[in-house]
């Protein structure tokens, strides 16, 4: 029986991967390009053409019909169907995405940036199937997330809503990429907990692993390793990360009063390790009406599909 | 002609306000109650049907029909139709007050808290009329607020999103009457900004009107009348307030991306003093793509109209 199916496009700074999803998440197919290796977009449109069309060949050789296409992209505009000012990225300005790709395909195209599309990909798959009132965080270099309300992305007026990782949790607090100081993400993100561990290294006396290692060793993965192998100052790193991220989200949860909020990305695959003690914080300084009843979960989607179911998802979503 | 007409009731610690609403937001007719004077929940119930029941037999008798009953009411629960546990009511627990309400006048009833009324109210009589994503702070004894998203009320998994005022500002700040330390509202209300006048007056040697003056002589509205005057440590407490409040609107804009924060109540009648330095403080320390972009503004409605034009709004809401 024929069904439908959906193309998610994932376009990263170093890789663009994309798949053919079905309903239920799983990935027919799937491929990959390089972005970086393409400075010129119309070579980057043709190779990601060249990429996709045998994928899209087979489906309709089986009957089957693509829906549409989804996109996720850092600082991809939903509003506006565009990328703009990716500093990651190797073109500059406002690229009028979706239009490209709906010239060359011939399909509906939907963009967002990558945290919505975890966020979506976490509700149509995921830990967040069924729930209508959730927050999803992003822990990679930076801390991002998509927030859901009534069963739809948060876009706000002007497509940007949802920029968590840049509420400031500390005033005169780390300097920011965004020029500001005290972003929780400067805590809060793989970075953050390495500028957590090196600021520990200089105040205090305690023995570590990292006390006469390379500044290259000292890495989120290395320093999650280290806490759960019982490294005290490791374990202190990765206290004082929960502390300032259980509390942020105690703040979070007196905006959208949500059902769960959903961990995902490098520093939350360290597990319990940081879940338990982030829950912890959470509970101890939310209100009391929320106290123990918001679910904190990490994500179920395989981190390798996940960046291409995320933005599969979006096609579900497009109006008929 | 004939015209729908709705319903809207404000139930107060003090005072039980209702009257008769048409489309535009014009009162035809309008009354109270004592809601302190009816301890008991059945005689509150008769008074309030004593009130209501002639204005609709004026409405039938003109041919006009009421389309519903619109409840604001401190905790009122939107998903339960209930109050639950209001601190300044004289009922005690949870009240099905919907229930009731529908009982006594057969008529489809909704409630809400008082700040989310006053943003439906908002939206659809006042300032943010064709707004689809925009925050109202009301600034009472403490801070309400309602969020509205895509047109619609953010109530969240459990009907209780939006307590802006619990969001905390300050680690290890001011005690907060829900037991926590540092909320937002300890700081930014009626009550908050004569906490920080009576701090500066221990804390400076700064003349001022209220270096002499009676401790009850101290309210919101005196130290705003007397910065007004020139009164220095008066400016100052409110330069302290604008700046608490702008730094956390700037945090709120990253979560929802609003065209719009709208001020209500008490201290936001002080007009310009208080919306222009909390505009200017917001500017400076929101994230770059919202640098000027999110008007700040004063609500529209007349203080007196607002709480019965927010609780009838509820009703042109209503499914049919």
């Amino acid at each position: 029986m024929s069904q439908p199916l959906a193309v998610g496009i994932d376009i990263g700074g170093t890789n663009t991967v994309f798949g053919i999803v079905d309903r239920r998440g799983n990935i027919l197919s799937q491929g990959s390009i390089k972005t970086k290796d393409h400075q010129d977009l119309s070579l980057y449109m043709d190779a990601l053409h060249q990429g996709i069309a045998p994928f899209l060949d087979r489906v309709n050789g089986n009957g089957n019909k693509i829906k549409g296409i989804g996109i996720g992209a850092p600082n991809g505009n939903h509003y506006q169907g565009t990328i703009e000012f990716a500093p990651n990225l190797p073109w500059k300005g406002v690229i009028p995405l979706t239009n490209l790709v709906q010239e060359q395909f011939n399909l509906p195209v939907e963009i967002t940036n990558d945290a919505n599309a975890a966020a979506i990909g976490e509700m149509t798959y995921g830990a967040a199937r069924g729930m209508k009132d959730f927050i999803m965080i992003t822990l990679g270099t930076g801390l991002g997330s998509g927030i859901v309300i009534n069963g739809q992305l948060v876009y706000g007026h002007d497509g940007f809503a949802g920029e968590l990782g840049h509420v400031i949790v500390k005033e005169e607090g780390r300097l920011c990429g965004c020029g500001r100081y005290g972003c929780l993400e400067t805590y809060v993100s793989a970075t953050g907990i390495v500028r957590t561990m090196h600021e520990l290294l200089k105040e205090k006396e305690t023995d570590s692993v990292f006390r006469n290692s390379n500044s290259d060793d000292i890495t989120s993965k290395s320093i999650c390793d280290a806490a759960l192998e019982g490294d005290q100052l490791s374990k202190e790193a990765v206290d004082i990360t929960a502390r300032i991220l259980g509390k942020a989200l105690a703040n979070y949860i007196a905006f959208s009063a949500p059902e769960a909020i959903i961990l995902f990305g490098g520093l939350a695959r360290a597990g319990d390790l940081l879940i338990n003690p982030t829950r912890k914080y959470m509970n101890e300084n939310v209100l009391q009406i929320w106290k123990d009843k918001v679910k904190l979960i990490n994500s179920e989607l395989k981190e390798s599909d996940a960046a291409i179911l995320g933005a599969s998802a979006l096609v579900w979503e497009m109006k008929e």
